[in-house]
């Protein structure tokens, strides 16, 4: 029996909750899980459809994309996992759709504004659309390099992977991370609902306003800060 | 066998229909019923999914917000119930979630109009939006003065609170009300569904007129009025 | 063992189609069906949600709207659809929604284009929005003159109720109707999806233009014309 | 035993994902699929519901749309199918939907811009929207006229039909199609899911960009150029 047998069955049912929770359809999509111990992290093989996807059909493969267990050819993203498992020590699974609201703002290169406390429950800025990247980089190591748009797009914003917990690449779509492979997908999920809100907002009132900043750091605060008090611990 | 076992049973079920209905997702929202006899109100626990929440997890509370059974933490928005429980006599239930379209209408903080009978059969103003709370109270005491806001959004719009069961609390969401909590999620699916027909009648037509007074004078007095002839009673 | 209770079975089967199609929530909309040689028509009774609905609470009415059988009060609208079997002779069901894209149409007071083949395979001209009925109606026999507003509107219009079977109230919502009860709720779902489709045509390419003629008489004449050719009949 | 009883199945559950996919409702749309050797092709029958269709109830017509097996009246687009087929020979499959955000960008009368990867791992080019057709051909051999039609378009914009496996025809709505009938279905659900992203993308931003040419190019080669590594093949 594989000494991966966990890890694969935690990024498979990670992978099936992406078609459950209407992220994806076809074999769009990815969900990986890392095992920082053993230096590897699972991800779902290429182009399978999530109709026949099995946790046998996981691959298992190590932080420079070689493969260590697994029959299949791993997702053609894994280069941009593997990125951002190397860059960003503290997360444990990363989670690629193409849910429709999410795409439609990548596609329109535009930040998602922070609106309202829904927003600001879980993250206290907006959500960045990192800009399209520069032909030569497209034509050479393009998924990897995915993972460095990712990074200096927040270095540049002066962003923490830790507090904002996803991004839009511009013309793609969202990627999301959290501590757990369960945490990417719901924050998938999260930025799909929120990119849907400010969608309609905007189509409501186009001078909108952003939440104001009291707002924001009091839900931040009842929610992540030193004296939260939501929740149940 | 707990005293309020009957109430946590009516407290559950009212919250369970919030997803049921597609109102809320991941632990959003929260429906409270009251006891007045007991001077007493059960509310779902913080941050608890509904796909695990039990009857037994929910939290029995005073007015002061004090825990009168139960092991979980109330609801973060706890203090907001109390206040609307004690500065209204007559409601039975109070209801909060993140739907879509109405946390729309809030973050675009505009009142929702009057636009057709679908409204008209069930309230007869715009549906309010409080304005976003001041900046030192939501340093202070936030959830307790968010029940004032809708207080004073009342009184400022000379709105009856037994007439318009609902407010928009801007950049947040809705919060509804009614004699019992069932009544309280039947206010917030209709919400939802009149900020969805209001948003699309706005992208049709910009210019669309509020509904004249006599329709808005006829729907509501004929199902509500003293010779009122909708329904069986 | 009633006389009514194959009209009752066809009456209780039509309505349950609505909230199936996904056109009603709680106990908005109303079907009726007709049995002309007794003079009688079944109706929903008032204000009973769908999920508690039962083939015996369907009321049996004359078209004086007088209770022939049933121990419930029958839909508020009865004397709508009672005016519209008295004056068209060849319908033999009526349904009215409050269906959302065909109320934000209602609403926004206008008639829906014909914009495509998929509207001109049922209908060659745009669907009718009658205007709001004026004050001194409205304050008389309201339920009666609804069925008057939309005879006048298809006067007006000089459309005919055997070739355009649904029309927009303004403000309110559709009503539609057809040789069955069946037919009614078929063209309710028609109008709905009708709706949707110019709504979004219009958001894409606000100066889109109408269906041209040669296409709305093709279209029309393949289905319905003396050479028609398409079914099985 | 029919020696077409397999493309007939082949053809039944084809047009069963139709609805499934929640591309038609009613009667609409229609799925054909070839067999090249034998000369024929397997079609839907005229206006039959998709609740009722079964296998032996799918019509086999030749190239000419002579009936070679079966007792229903095949789809009155069959003459668009066979026309396709004899002009085209590489493909196996076509679909014909009245999806709902396809059909609004044809009434449009506009091409889907290619906003994003999501679009380019498929196709390289805008979804063409064909003009409708002039007054006197519709007055004509008008099905098979719809064939030339797209045949036209695809000539004009300098298209391969094995590239760009989709078209709209103004007004009316779309046809895919494929190397074979479940293709062509997939082909129907990718172009509506294109179509809604498309349409959010303009509502977001008006002036949003089109893709720019090379990720067009990698997003293309990476999944179907010669050195393709999306994938299991």
């Amino acid at each position: 029996m594989s000494k991966y047998q966990e890890l694969k069955r935690t990024c498979y049912e990670a992978n099936m909750e992406l078609p459950a929770q209407g992220l994806v359809i076809f074999t769009f999509g990815n969900v990986s899980a890392v095992d920082r111990q053993e230096g590897v992290f699972a991800i779902k093989p290429s182009g399978v459809d999530y109709a026949v996807l099995r946790p046998e059909d996981i691959v298992i493969v190590d932080f420079d994309c070689q493969v260590v267990e697994g029959t299949m050819r791993p997702s053609s993203d894994t280069k941009t996992h593997a990125f951002l498992y190397r860059e960003w020590s503290e997360i444990g699974g990363i989670s690629h759709t193409h849910a429709t609201y999410s795409v439609a703002w990548a596609q329109a290169q535009q930040d998602i504004p922070i609106f309202g406390t829904t927003h600001a429950d879980y993250l206290t800025s907006d959500i960045p659309c990192a800009p399209p990247m520069g032909d030569e980089l497209i034509k050479g190591n393009y998924e990897h390099m995915t993972g460095q748009q990712i990074v200096d797009c927040f270095t540049e914003k002066g962003l923490s992977y830790q507090e904002v917990e996803m991004v839009l690449l511009g013309n793609h779509g969202p990627f999301t991370w959290g501590k757990t492979a369960a945490k990417s997908v719901f924050n998938s999920k999260l930025l799909e609902e929120l990119a849907r809100m400010a969608y309609l907002t905007l189509q409501i009132n186009p001078d909108a306003p952003r939440l104001k900043e009291a707002l924001i750091k009091k839900h931040w605060e009842r929610k992540h800060g030193k004296d939260a008090y939501y929740g149940q611990n």
